[in-house]
């Protein structure tokens, strides 16, 4: 069975500063039309940013959607033509004040594939070095530092709820979980 | 630092069929006012229903705003005042076409806290029956059954993209599959 809806028309009802909704009518497999509402997101970065002593970064800033402070890895949304390396360079910079000598790659999310396009890019952050922190105007936000393993008990246990930072420290688990525990990242 | 912001004036901009979008004037921490831009989505419930033969259940289904077939768990919206466990065992019973037995929550996640308000709530389904499926009507999918040591390592390679399936099969995992790398956790 075919899965693929086709666009027959649309228009975008709302434009906004980081978000626009468009609605189309589109074609169903079966030759029927429906209606999909998108809402339009530019995507964006987030970043795990691991220390030499095995610490990985997280941000406490309010949430306004949710009304709660909510713990999160380094992101930012890509600016218009921005490279995703780019972005995650700079929001890790800008958020916690550090460069890094590795940027890596972890994988790319989709956050709410039904409606939403953002898609995520997840980088893992090595040899760090502080540079000082220079936040957006208008962002308020405290950084800490906590080690690997037991973010990972706190994202299994749900005491961390945002989607990337979960993924992004188990994917960061993943690649350089085990030989940390190791008393080192071998010839690093 | 108080990172709290205060609400002063909002209005809705755009009410949808799945979405609204409000703007807000906030007052920041530090006394200044800015807007906010929320983009209101009702939640929803994803469901990792695993088999007594260890096989999850994922649904093929065409994603328009990104335009590519993509393969989640099965997940759908709340409806109005509905509770996330009965609409877990609704989206179960219409997406896969199974009732079960057992239906346990493994915690909740927030899609894209920045801007969207879409809290999931996961859930673990066991002791599973086939019923029969019964689809929405204009709702078009493949479902598929994969051993869930596979999906683990689908999502740790990044090959599955969607958040919460990548959270929903790594949070079964640890509740119910056996430790990923025996010996290495073992008695230390």
């Amino acid at each position: 069975m075919e899965l693929r809806e086709a666009r027959l028309d649309g228009q975008t009802l709302y434009r906004g500063k980081i978000v626009n909704v468009r609605v189309d009518s589109v074609a169903l497999p079966d030759g029927r039309t429906a209606t999909r509402e998108v809402v339009e997101h530019p995507g964006g970065v987030a970043v795990v940013a691991v220390t030499d002593a095995g610490e990985v970064f997280t941000v406490r800033q309010y949430r306004y959607p949710f009304g709660e402070v909510t713990r999160e890895i380094p992101a930012g949304k890509l600016e218009p033509g921005e490279d995703p390396l780019a972005c995650a360079l700079r929001e890790l910079r800008e958020e916690t004040g550090y460069v890094c000598g590795r940027m890596e790659p972890l994988g790319v999310i989709y956050a709410s594939p039904g409606v939403y396009t953002e898609k995520l890019h997840l980088y893992l952050a090595l040899d760090l070095t502080f540079v000082g922190q220079k936040l957006d105007d208008g962002e308020f936000l405290h950084v800490e530092s906590t080690p690997l393993q037991e973010l990972v008990s706190q994202a299994a246990s749900n005491e961390i709820k945002d989607a990337k930072t979960i993924i992004g420290i188990m994917l960061a688990q993943g690649r350089i979980g085990r030989p940390q525990r190791e008393g080192g990242r071998g010839g690093a």
